[in-house]
């Protein structure tokens, strides 16, 4: 017999993608597993960026100081191009990440890094219980279609087989040096599950789950199993990537650059943690075998034969790779030492029409999208694939929301994987492109002007804080109208006229706020922790001075503290009553003007032990050393006017109402939309941290 | 035969201030053990305040980010004062830690967390190889004194008891609660000593040092062995200490109070981490045992008899203190929850007259100097005074330095201690004084107007940030001139025209530069690690577009290349160029109109690997997004004119000399005062772990 066990989520595939999701499920005490085939986490190499957007989320799960404290925060970028002569020159200089866009800038360092955060990041949550199960390959998955819209349903059955050491180690081509020339493990599943029979059992585990995330890179297994298959096309651009210490006189080289030679390529520079570069290097002189199909693109782009013969990768070395990078750098020297990691890689863009099947079957990262990797998006853009859906499963799967919600990841995602598509399309295009010279004929190659303006665009979309999401269960664009963006005129933007900086549809911006009881000042988002929670911030105003505004603050406090306030219905039976919806309240009268029993108790409420909770009410005022926020200016709030703004778990912002019954009232109907009410205990997986006080990383919140 | 063995130097007692020393010797490679006679660490209560200071020296020991991440900030003071109406009123707020004084304000966290951190400091610079050795107690110190001018003899030798586990914990008086209230283990030399026949040779070993660190705590066994008796007096005034979760109706509970009552007495409220409070309780009603001398003063007034009747500490109990509180705190009420600590002391201050014996044996912390704990100041004066002493050892002991560098840490040291008692003689009688009622007749109680004036200065005092050593071998205080302190009559403070903010003799400030390669902001003295080393920072001015500046850098430049550079002579043969004597560049021109190689490359050294050192070379310029640091400004240094400043590795400003030859001979001339010259290769306890890149917090310096 093989063994069997249920759970609410199985993840396969432990890369970003995964353990992103991983960590909300430990986050939110919801029962999952995660599974990968590989025998061990990557130590050198793979993903490498970390933009603005990723880092705010790594912030809200209390780890974003790692990446600021390790990585290397790349700031500048520089361009260089043929100066006509035979050399190169700088022509110009921007910052890499947009000033003001987000309060991080986009840093780098290795995936294996990375990995090791959300690894550190799931063990606390969970209170050490959960881990990645290495070595543990799919070999079969099916749904049982009549069960699909039973909630409580364990409608997919995925059958596991546990590998042995030598199974599960991936093979390198061609170096002692680490390297992305992996061997695939596709077909193996095949292999092994022609032959079950043969397999001894206690190999074999036959898992029941809700839903599964397919999280298993570019090749995806899960995808092949729902019927998926990815669309797109690939070019004849070859680059290779290389991880060393560089030895040079280019004087650029800690800087990101973007160099175009007149006919030998083109490089990328991306400067890396402990003094590291990676380059990423045109190849105009690669071995090539037109009789061979070989994988390309980091593995990534199969599936379609090409005409043109491709990159017989397992010839590629890291001296190929410099003699090219050479020839690019001309008249600068090039030598390296320390040489960490190397691939190579044919660029494409695909991605798939689908990104889920009966919203039981998800895929994400990879294994719906893939690009070439000079923009530092794949990563990103796979994490937070997960941090959109694995937040929504754990709501669905606790009983807290209906299954309608779910529907909502693919609308999301897939928008954004096809604006993803379309941006590497043209961006790539014009990297890998032979230069215009200055003042010659625009058709004559890449006009470098057209690539600078495109590059300074695309870093907004880069950083991945303009995502927009659309109208739907969990955002109410008709809170707000249609306004065009003021420089971009194919975007438009939603926006209330109670709050003109807040994007309904966008992730809630920080700004600094003030503590009422202890004068800490806070990024507000760091109030607004990714612990499941929704928020409703009530931006009171400056109600010492505007009684009107007093008295909604007063009306609020004592509407939160009745029975029917929707905010219980919706919270289980016992669990504390800010555990679903959280209200923190932003006033913006002077802070010592105002007492702490201003406040009505629902605002700083006491727990079942009497401890009151000292950290739900800010003023947008001066700090003693950090100065003002001017949080209130910062959203387009008028201080006698104020708003409430709804803020979804994964902290996009869902919709913007005017202060009062009327408004709350829309609010209570927008939750109606989707929470369930609650009449029973709540289910976690993990026991509560016992914590109090103003640092809640400890709590898992959706949990008690 | 008992066991015996060399180390140069051997630290007894690893609280905070032994834990420091260790820090520094794993960090520079010096050949060290620590011992301590308890079996395990404290995890709750004892010292709780981390001063400006000590947060800038663990920031430049890499870990005060885990301070700020865990502890609370402790931003904003208030006063409280009788109404004259039966009740208490806030008479007045004000920021904790004095705006500007540094870019760290105070914060506020239990002893063990902060021991915690030492220990994984110590682990990760040694390479996993030193640890605190636990459970070893000193029964024997002798001095030979014919050897103790042989800076490379091991004259102090101090015999060891490895006790058992029964013999090292320490006893608590009355509770299940974790307290204060320790047995000592006073006496315990004497007893096991007495019966060393009767011992096991394999509980002992001879250790034999060239120095040791008596950091031995109040009851120092050390500070008897060399003779020196603590001066000084104790009060009548008692008071108790309680950790908990306090659930109050008054409002300022987060914030640092003082709260004078009418007369119950005095409290002092320290807001903590995870929602904890501290509270210092006068304590007017308390058991007493006129018949009895115990110990008291958290068992730190030991020594003479007192002529009244000592609290018997055994019969103090949270219950007796929180009587004393509610007492203190009417009419607001006061239950507590969570209590994790507790213990009481009787004010008194004393000092040791001498703090070493023959520059062999030296004590610290408080083993020198005790008083009462309200400023928050004994943990970290402890600290500083290792952090002053250990990184002399380092250079000593490794014959790097004469041995007569060793007699500044008790000029500096004693210095500070009496200062601190003067602070808290003062300090702690207004605060436990009978208040006089506004309008009343000063003399009849504690003005509290004084009190408020006081404490407010006293907060210059107790940030840290203030100490200022006397001219000696380390300081030339003949480099600036006597200026007199802008607001406080009685300070003098040491300055050279050249750069007027930065003042000879106490620390070395920091303000944001940009890094010239890579466009990161730092603050100056993140790229001055306490990793041993000194620096000569070249504040070179604008040298782009004024020519004698550039002639100046030029100048440097080859004097630095050339083999009769001090820097080189003071330097072991084989060790990087750096190791010893590092040269920071601060410039004064517009970034983007200075090229990498207009820096002659004395500035960007290469290594062994001839990897380029990208983070010697800093503009005063605009970042991209954290704005202008000014620091030019900030030191009062004229861009047209630049200086040399020459820092300490602990921080200090030892002089300020004008660019070019005459003013780089005098620090040629300064360090040959005390510098040796090195013909050997370097001696080091641990091997180099292998980092190159802007984050130097894996190399341990002076040790290659």
């Amino acid at each position: 017999m093989v063994k069997e066990s249920n759970v609410d989520v199985l993840i396969i595939g432990a890369g970003p993608a995964g353990l992103m999701a991983a960590n909300w499920f430990a986050r939110t005490g919801t029962s999952f597993r995660i599974v990968d085939k590989r025998g061990s986490k990557i130590f050198a190499g793979q993903a490498d960026g970390l933009q603005c957007r990723t880092l705010e989320v790594f912030q809200s799960f209390g780890f974003a100081d790692r990446a600021l404290k390790e990585a290397n925060h790349m700031l500048e970028i520089s361009f260089w191009e043929p100066d006509g002569k035979g050399g190169l020159y700088r022509s110009a200089r921007l910052a890499d990440s947009i000033p003001g866009i987000s309060r991080f800038q986009q840093v780098v360092l290795h995936q294996g890094r990375i990995e090791s955060w959300f690894l550190d990041a799931i063990r606390k949550w969970s209170g050490g219980r959960a881990s990645v199960e290495r070595s543990k390959l799919p070999l079969r998955l099916d749904i049982d279609e009549e069960k699909v819209e039973d909630p409580n349903a364990y409608p997919v059955s995925v059958l596991l087989k546990h590998l042995d050491e030598n199974e599960s180690m991936p093979e390198q081509f061609g170096s002692n040096v680490a390297n992305g020339l992996f061997r695939s493990f596709e077909g193996d599943q095949d292999k092994y599950y022609q032959n079950t029979k043969d397999l001894d059992d206690d190999s074999l585990e036959l898992v029941h789950a809700k839903y599964v995330m397919g999280c298993d890179g570019a090749h995806s297994w899960v995808r092949k199993q729902i019927g998926v298959e990815m669309e797109g096309e690939s070019t004849d651009y070859v680059w290779g990537v290389l991880d060393s210490v560089p030895i040079t006189d280019f004087p650029d080289i800690r800087n990101r650059c973007a160099i175009h030679s007149l006919d030998s390529g083109s490089i990328m520079v991306i400067p890396r943690e402990q003094g590291l570069v990676r380059l990423y290097i045109q190849l105009r002189e690669t071995p090539r075998d037109p009789a061979t199909k070989t994988e390309s693109e980091m593995g990534k782009n199969e599936g379609k034969a090409l005409e043109k013969g491709r990159v017989d990768r397992s010839k590629i070395t890291p001296e190929v790779i410099l003699d090219n990078a050479r020839k690019i750098l001309h008249p600068y020297k090039l030598d390296i030492t320390d040489v960490k990691w190397y691939t190579a890689y044919q660029i494409g863009q695909r991605v798939s029409p689908k990104f889920e099947k009966f919203q039981r079957v998800f895929i994400s990262g990879d294994a719906c999208h893939t690009h070439s990797p000079k923009a530092g998006q794949g990563m990103n853009v796979s994490m937070m694939d997960t941090f959109n859906l694995a937040w929504k499963l754990a709501y669905v799967s606790k009983g807290l929301a209906s299954r309608d919600i779910l529907k909502t990841y693919e609308d999301e995602r897939l928008d954004v994987a096809r604006a993803l598509i379309a941006f590497d399309h043209k961006f790539s295009r014009l990297f890998s492109g032979k230069p215009a010279l200055p003042g010659a004929i625009k058709s004559e190659g890449v006009d470098l002007d057209e690539f600078h303006a495109f590059f300074e665009k695309g870093n907004e979309f880069a950083s991945g804080t303009v995502v927009d999401y659309d109208d739907s269960v969990l955002i109410d664009k008709s809170s707000g109208k249609p306004v065009p963006h003021a420089t971009d005129k194919e975007v438009t933007l939603t926006i209330s006229p109670l709050a003109t900086n807040v994007i309904i549809g966008r992730r809630f911006d920080s700004a600094q706020v003030v503590n009422q009881s202890d004068a800490h000042p806070w990024y507000l988002t760091d109030r607004m922790l990714s612990d499941g929670r929704w928020r409703i911030v009530n931006f009171a105003g400056d109600f010492k001075n505007v009684p009107e505004l007093n008295k909604r603050l007063i009306w609020l406090g004592d509407y939160l503290a009745e029975d029917r306030s929707f905010i219980k219905k919706y919270t289980p039976p016992g669990a504390k009553v800010d555990s679903v919806i959280e209200v923190l309240t932003v006033h913006a009268s002077p802070r010592v003007d105002v007492e702490w029993d201003d406040f009505p108790l629902a605002f700083r409420p006491r727990d079942c032990a009497g401890r009151m909770d000292y950290w739900k009410i800010y003023a947008d005022d001066n700090s003693y050393h950090e100065g003002h926020g001017h949080a209130y200016e910062k959203y387009g709030i008028a201080k006698d006017v104020g708003a409430y703004v709804v803020v979804r778990p994964d902290g996009y912002v869902s919709m913007v109402e005017p202060l009062g019954e009327e408004g709350l009232s829309k609010i209570g109907e927008f939750f109606g939309k989707f929470l369930l009410e609650q009449k029973v205990p709540p289910r976690t997986m993990f026991e509560e941290i016992e914590t109090y006080g103003a640092d809640s990383y400890g709590r898992p919140l959706l949990a008690m």
